[in-house]
Order: structure tokens, then sequence, then C-alpha cells
């Protein structure tokens, strides 16, 4: 089974109000709860697609037992480690325009409570395939708790794959997981400038030894290893809602990874399953007909220009 | 002890961001959580004071949980009657000017619930000396839910006083409770126009049979009975957060109920009481000191001018 790591999940709260007037009260027309948090909707996606799946990660109080319940409510098996804070909220308030987002922080979580989960975790290595790691730290962890993680699920023999940002994603590099799926913001806020693509590849190839895969939006993927670059976008650009593309694209990475997915055919792959993700109202779902289209009519793969400083400067598929 | 209603609690959240930007993703500072709904501020109130309190109404779900808890974590004893469906949650977003409101919808209420509910109102009759009723009705609810209660209580031989709006306040009103306490923007409301002192003598006598204790913020209170019209304004206006001073106000016209105060001394203690919530960062708390002063200092309820037809026009106190 893929075990999905979240370390820092979320009730979902979205409202729906006519318009956002600051300063003024709304009555909310209607209120959607849903489990949140990237690793969440990364096990969601996996049990939509009928992939063997298991959600851990810390939960606690009475906003850590509705996202437990609502979970079951679609079927999919968790195990989590509790804590005695209370799990965040979001909230997004979603008017005629667009949303207006509120985040709340994160609980404190003790060593003492770190450590129970990094026991459980050890544990799950066992029947684990792959696990995949998203999201930020709440407060209180160690920024190098995914570098630990990782660590251990290499020693397992187990596959990872990272999904974070800033200071968690730059010391969880340092473990090596077998893949990393930054997004091009986040990874130009870790470079402090936006590189075009060579100047990417070789910015990523001295911050990560293993693959990294970059997610670009409508402009797709580019998977960067130590001696490649790999490139596919979907065919048509699709509207909707980007929130949990991400995710759909890290659930897509890590069937790949525990099926030993070539790169041609596993960026396809991921590339129409986000896309789907994006046709989908909701973070954590996916449109099928649009991931059955997309995947049917994507590119595969292709070897993209930015090779190695003195590398082949064009590569057919392997 | 005195028995507070409320059928539409709320878990209260309020959310401290620097500046609230529509369409903008906003990290939340702080997050204070708080037993919300206005029959709960009465009872916060009432336990402040020392008087014996018991909140009683509807809660459901995760959200009506933490709603229980956080009272009992404050010494408010409380008999709720559990429903299948959610309590409702409201979130106020304060920035740097001021404070925007979400409000969700109260859970639906299903008729087999609403007679456990009157069933256990039933029972708390026995050791009740006065009853408050105040907030919304949540869905589900008959629109005379209010009218129902206050003719059990009056038949039991305890008195009630009624805060609420709308079609409730109209309905409830007909079953004559002890008192009610309607604000001037909610009568304003109802009569589709705002009168002056007079007309709204009028009006209200036209509405109500029992006594109407009209709240008008700094202007202070004005209570109508069927033959006078008394008057109390707070000294000095306090400034500060006026959610909470109706129901602040609410809790003192209770206790005076209870002890069979007259206007005279009745109005300057809930005008006082009001002040002090005013004074108090959050719903539900007033200050010590701000009533104590306030209390002390406020100039005794006059008889106004408003009398019926054909009445005094002057009248010095009882």
């Amino acid at each position: 089974m893929i075990v999905t790591v979240t370390l820092n999940p979320a009730l979902d709260l979205t409202y729906a109000v006519d318009t956002l007037v600051p300063h003024g009260t709304h009555r909310v027309a209607t209120v959607t709860e849903r489990p949140g948090g990237k690793g969440l909707n990364v096990a969601r996606v996996l049990q939509a697609l009928g992939e063997p799946v298991l959600a851990t990660g810390l939960l606690g109080g009475a906003t850590g037992d509705r996202v437990g319940h609502l979970l079951a409510d679609e079927g999919v098996r968790s195990s989590f480690v509790r804590i005695g804070g209370e799990t965040r909220r979001t909230v997004a308030v979603v008017d005629r325009a667009d949303a207006t987002g509120f985040w709340e922080p994160g609980p404190t979580v003790t060593p003492g409570e770190w450590s129970l989960f990094v026991a459980e975790f050890r544990e799950l290595l066992g029947p684990a395939t792959v696990v995949t790691l998203s999201g930020s730290l709440p407060p209180g962890l160690p920024i190098d708790a995914y570098a630990t993680l990782i660590a251990l699920a290499t020693a397992a023999g187990v596959p990872t794959v990272l999904d974070t940002s800033g200071p968690a994603l730059l010391a969880g590099l340092r473990a090596t997981p077998s893949m990393a799926k930054p997004n091009i913001d986040e990874l130009g806020a870790l470079l402090s400038r936006r590189p075009g693509p060579q100047g990417l590849a070789d910015a990523v190839r001295g911050l990560a030894t293993g693959p990294v895969v970059v997610s670009r939006g409508s402009a797709g993927l580019l998977a960067i290893t130590a001696d490649e670059v790999w490139e596919c976008a979907p065919p048509v650009a699709v509207a909707g809602n980007p929130t949990g593309a991400g995710d759909a694209c890290v659930a897509a990475l890590a069937r790949g990874l525990r099926d030993r997915t070539p790169w041609p055919a596993l960026l396809p792959d991921a590339v129409a399953l986000a896309a789907a993700a994006v046709a989908a109202p909701v973070a954590g779902a996916f449109d099928a007909e649009v991931y059955r289209r997309t995947r049917a009519t994507a590119a595969p793969a292709v070897a993209a220009l930015a090779m190695p400083e003195g590398g082949n400067r064009a590569r057919t598929h392997r």
C-alpha cells in the first residue's frame, strides 16, 4: 500500500457568500467541510483510483475527530497519531468573483508526540510500497522532520515522494527522497530568482541529488535528474480549480514509483491526473473523463534540451 | 436557578489577520474559540456574577461537543439536548480596521429533536426561577417555538425574558413573555419605520401586552409597559465592543425579574451591566470596574413623557 504522510492536516471549510464585503457581516449560504492538507488529497486521489492507500499523520481535538470521520466517510483507511493540540481549520470564502482564504496556524506538536509518530511510521514501513510526504510542518516539529522520515524509509527500502516548500523542502532534499515535487513558485522562493529551463536544471541539481519533478501549472511538468531533463505538458489547457492539482500529480508519481514506470509514460500520467484534478470542483477529487482523455492524448514526455554542462543537448526516449 | 435557552448556539471563532484583502490568502496570526449564541452569553454573564444558572438548548456534532467543553471550562452548568445536525460556527475576521463576520446557517432540527427538547425544558422548569429565551431559531423549528416554551413556563409560574427578532419575536410576543428585550433596530424592522419615543411606545403596545425593554445602544434603555414608559441611559458613553451588550442586559433583567426589582432600580442595573459588557473585549464577559462605577453613577430610571393616549404626561418614581 502507498502510505501518505500529512503532519499538518486541516479541516477545510468552504463558505459560499454572495459578495465578500470587508468589515461587513455575511450570512453563509452553504458550508462544505472536507478533509484538508496536501497529503490527505493525495490519499483521496489514490483511493478514487482504486489503489491501496493508508493515510497517516497527526490529528488532535474535535477538529481532528471531524477530519478522521470525513476521511472514513470517503472510505480512506487511516492510522493517525493523536496529539494534544487542536487540528487547524482553513476557511475559503467563495463569492461570485473568487475565493478568499484564511489559514489557521497548526497546533504545536510536542517532542513526545513526534517520537510517537516516528514509532508509528516505522511500523507502517513494513507494508508500505511507497511513502508520500506532503505539506507544511506544524509548529514544534524539527525542520529536518521529513529528512528523518526519508532516511527511515530509505533504510527500509521504501521509495519516497517529498512535496513541501521552504526550509522543510531544503532540509528534506538533503536526505535524498526518491523523488521531490516542488512547484515552480516554491522552487523560485528557494532560489530567490526565477531561472529559465537550463538555469532551473542547474539550480535543482545544486539542491538535490535525486530526481525533482517541477510542476508549472498549465505549462506542465519538468523532471530533472542527474543527467536528464524530461518535459510533458497537457495537450489543452484545462479551466477550473488548481488547488489539489499538485497533490494529484504526487499520487500519480507515487503509483509510478511503485510500478517503476519510466519517465516517458510516468509524466503524461501525472500531467493527465493533475489536469483532471483542475477539472474537478474540489481538491482531492478528479474528473475521470478528463483524466482518460488527457492521458490518451498527452504527448509522451520528451527529453528536453537542458542537459548538464558537457552533456548531450538532445536525447530521445529510452 | 436561571435557565438560559439557546436553540441555535454557535462556536464563535475570531481570526486575527493583518489586513483583510478580498480574494487574497491570509495566514491567521491567532485563533480564539468561544461558546457563541446570545443565550450562552447570558449564561456566562450570570455565571460571572455568581448567580445560579443552567444553560440549555440544542447541540450537535463535533462543533457542538467543542461548545459544551468550552462552557464547562468556564464553569457554566449546562444540560443540552443532542441533535443529529452539526452546531454552526461563526467566523469573525478582525484586522487593524474592523471585524468581518461570516455566519454559518444553523443545523436543521427534526420534529423529534424538538419534542425531546420540549420534554427536557418541562423538567428544567421545576428548579427554574426565570427562563431567558435568546437568539434566532435554527431551520426546522416551528416559528412559534418560543411561544410554546413561554406558555409552558407561564403555566408553571416561571417568568420569561424573550430576546429575538423578526417573525420569531412577533410569534413569541403573542404568548406574552414576562419581558421582551428587542433592540431598536430589531423593533424598527418589525415596524417598517423608525418612530420617535411616543410613536415607539404606541407601536410596542400594539405588538405586546407585557413589558418591552428596548435597547438603544449608547442612548440606553426604554421600558414600555401598558401604562408607563421608563428611561435610563449610561452617564457616559463607553467605547468598546457592543457585541454581547444586549445579552448582559438580558442577564440583568432576568435577575431583576427573579428578585422583583422595580423599574427605577432594574434599568440602571441593566444599563450598567450592558455598558460593562461593551468595555470587555469579548461577548459574554463584562468589566467589573465599569459595572460598579456605572451602577453607582447611573441616574435612576425616570418615567418618560410618552404615556398612553389620555394617561398622565409626567410621573415620578413609584
